[in-house]
């Protein structure tokens, strides 16, 4: 007897077990067009069906032939990895876990999710084509994974003009430094290509996931939007919305909605995000609406209707399920894929295992901290890759690798030669934990101090001003 | 061995099923507090978890103590009857049928659906606390089932207002009389009771079930609103809405589809509307959308913010499981649960065993129908429950109950005692299938004639202020 079980778990991916099974169906009709024995046509086709059980369980979606696995069914988040490789690391839109202390291995995240690298080539043509130095993020790596984002370039050389869209769940009003990262890169790509952004406040999904009113989740929103405010963006260039107003201010996003959640099913977002028979049905439904911004159709008061318009998505690499899901729609509803740039997550100040978590005051440094708050906070709660003594440091040198300081700096400080010169020190030994973290204590404060200045002069007009539904300063 | 298999299939409903489920909860307590025996105890405990397994099966939920299964799990419509019995009408949102010639058995789908009969003392108390002679289809038993009526009469009485809320899914432009009737009586208890007016076009639902875009849907939306002005209704008491539009336009309308999705599972509405892993996120979503406008504070510009003014639903009863969802949420998110007003089905001109289809042209006499069609259709297509020759006819009578002249009739001819006139003579044999075959003619050539001149009548201007959301003539 065939060893259909066997047979069946070979295939490692998608595409592979796809493939198998276009053999085993063009078997099977071989075997009948040559009217071969009935236990061998049973048997190949008993495989066929066991093939394809198996297909749907590793894609969530019914195997078509002619129709190949889609970019969202490349991964499975949730649960064991579909391909059947022990995983460590867990990386969804609501949780990131790994158990190595220098964090996710990101390398292996790309390969996993099917992104591409963000090689030196990539930044060198970044940097030609926006005729800026790249930002460090990018210098660094902690952008370090897109998809399309040469295409993005091409289309910019020929003055194809294209849109940023990024955004932030309000689950509380507090926000942690770590919470900027995508917003400081996205106003520098805005700074630097002189394009529309889009920002999306989900409030309606932290109603949906978390124990809170609607009410609360909308006001987070709007306290939210005044620290994304304070990162400087432009307000002839920017528009953010609350989904709780946007959705009921505009039926051509409710339109955009409405199509994907048609093209979407139950089996796909189960596939996709780990969703269950006993989730919520907004749960099930939300990801139409994280989607709907990816086309520029969404806001016709910015782009005039344009539904051609390409969307740039800055991200961390959790919110990426989405996006694999909308680029997956995209082509079937007539719209351009949105390209993607995935930043690494910002580590907790007591390690790189975990994402921050804005509801634990002492797992991060928070936008509202005092300088005091920001320097207790780093010498006491920063794990530190440095030696017990200082006898030992000094012998062996500390582990910049694992050290948050040293991990923070490689955020926010701009200054490449000084960081590097950091590291060599840190790890010879000649830097101490102490005076390595006194370097991040005097970076942050000023830093901190500095956008709670911003902030304060955001005043409640131009929030207003920011969260209406208007046309932006560009012709598109 | 207890035979767990027999017990836990003993139970016919979900309510015998929970309360089973509280005894056997009860005895392993008692078991485990008297030491009773290990294999007593597991013995019980098995028991209890195939009860439970029984139970999620059955009612698509987790058995809760102290949570009697709700409104929406009475009744599992798609798939068996979770009872266990051989019901033959298959009656849900999407599908009607019936072997039965007289149509579908509404008494039976009233213990299905777990509302209450219309009951003569109900028509006589409308009648009285309205002072008005109750509506042909009261009378006649077309609107045969309720829920909460008497509540609604109560608070009445109490000068407690109440506003109406009925819809329709605009699958084409053309509409058949059989869609006339929830609007011809949703209009009579307009005037009757003088309070406000909600109707929902479903375009969007539309869209999700059926192979159409989003443009035809909203056309064909706006279309059929031409036609339910054309009934009759106060532009200073109604509002007419599109969801592609409505969702677009009204940020308390989302908030409270959000509100009802997140208090909905995917059990559930699997349970309630049969959907699958394989339907598209948007249906799964839906139910919620029309859901929300069964609560008031979903239109502040009529209710001014009051979410605790009672809706009351007129509308076919394949529509329920949408409502029986709606009262299970209601009391969770603070909001009154709506009452309903159910009618039987219209029946094709093919016979009772089926609803009318928009798409089959023969199937119903068209709002668009000439004189001369209307009688065509009629002569060829109506079912007679007349004999084959005029002598059988005149020697056995003819079948009233299976004749769809005579039970159009039932629907269009006001005159009471004419109406029994016609069933007498019909049934004796005196009235031929022709004779009465010519008195519906006659009833439906000028009553569709005066609906396409009130329809001409209906300005694009008109539909326009009908659909835009705006203050009713009411002080609420």
């Amino acid at each position: 007897m065939t060893d259909c079980q066997g047979d069946g778990q070979g295939a490692r991916t998608p595409m592979e077990l796809y493939e198998r099974l276009n053999e085993q169906g063009d078997k099977v009709r071989t075997l009948k067009t040559a009217k071969a024995e009935k236990a061998d046509i049973d048997a190949a086709v008993q495989l066929l069906l066991k093939l394809k059980t198996d297909y749907k369980q590793m894609t969530g979606q019914d195997y078509k032939a002619g129709c190949p696995p889609s970019e969202s069914t490349v991964v499975s988040d949730n649960g064991p990895a579909a391909d059947g490789t022990n995983e460590e690391d867990t990386v969804d839109p609501w949780n990131v876990s790994t158990t190595n202390a220098k964090g996710v291995d990101y390398d292996k995240l790309i390969v996993r999710f099917g992104s591409s690298k963000i090689e030196k080539e990539l930044v060198d043509r970044i940097e030609k084509v926006s005729e800026q130095k790249p930002h460090r993020f990018l210098r660094r790596g902690i952008f370090f994974s897109h998809r399309d984002m040469h295409q993005v370039l091409d289309a910019y050389e020929k003055s194809k003009s294209f849109y940023l869209y990024t955004g932030r769940g309000p689950s509380s009003e507090a926000m942690h430094v770590g919470h900027l990262i995508p917003f400081i890169f996205t106003k520098w790509l805005q700074d630097v290509f002189d394009i529309p952004l889009v920002i999306q406040l989900t409030d309606d999904e932290k109603y949906l996931w978390k124990d809170l009113t609607l009410e609360e989740c909308h006001r987070f929103a709007v306290e939210n939007a005044r620290d994304i405010i304070a990162c400087g963006f432009d307000v002839n260039k920017t528009f953010i919305f609350s989904d709780l107003d946007y959705m009921g201010a505009s039926p051509e996003f409710y339109r955009n909605v409405v199509k994907i959640q048609k093209h979407v099913t139950f089996n796909q977002v189960k596939g996709i995000f780990g969703f269950t028979d006993s989730d919520c049905i907004g749960k099930i439904s939300f990801p139409a609406i994280q989607a709907a911004p990816s086309f520029s159709n969404s806001f016709p008061q910015i782009f005039g209707g344009r539904k051609d318009v390409q969307c740039l998505i800055p991200c961390a690499i959790d919110q990426d399920p989405y996006f694999r899901m909308t680029r997956d729609v995209a082509p079937r509803i007539g719209y351009p894929k949105p390209a993607l740039l995935h930043s690494t997550f910002f580590p907790a100040l007591q390690g790189a295992q975990t994402k921050m978590s804005a509801s634990d005051v002492n797992s991060s440094i928070f936008l509202t901290d005092t300088p005091k708050q920001i320097k207790n906070k780093v010498n006491k709660h920063a794990f530190s890759g440095g030696k017990d003594t200082v006898e030992e440091h000094r012998k062996y040198g500390g582990n910049p690798d694992v050290d948050v300081a040293f991990m923070y700096l490689t955020f926010f400080l701009e200054d490449d030669e000084q960081l590097e010169k950091i590291r060599q020190d840190y790890t010879s030994g000649a830097l101490l934990t102490g005076e390595l973290k006194k370097i991040l204590i005097e970076t942050l404060q000023p830093m901190i101090a500095q956008h709670q200045e911003r902030r304060k002069q955001v005043t409640d007009e131009l929030v207003r001003q920011f969260m209406t539904p208007r046309p932006l300063n560009f012709n598109l």
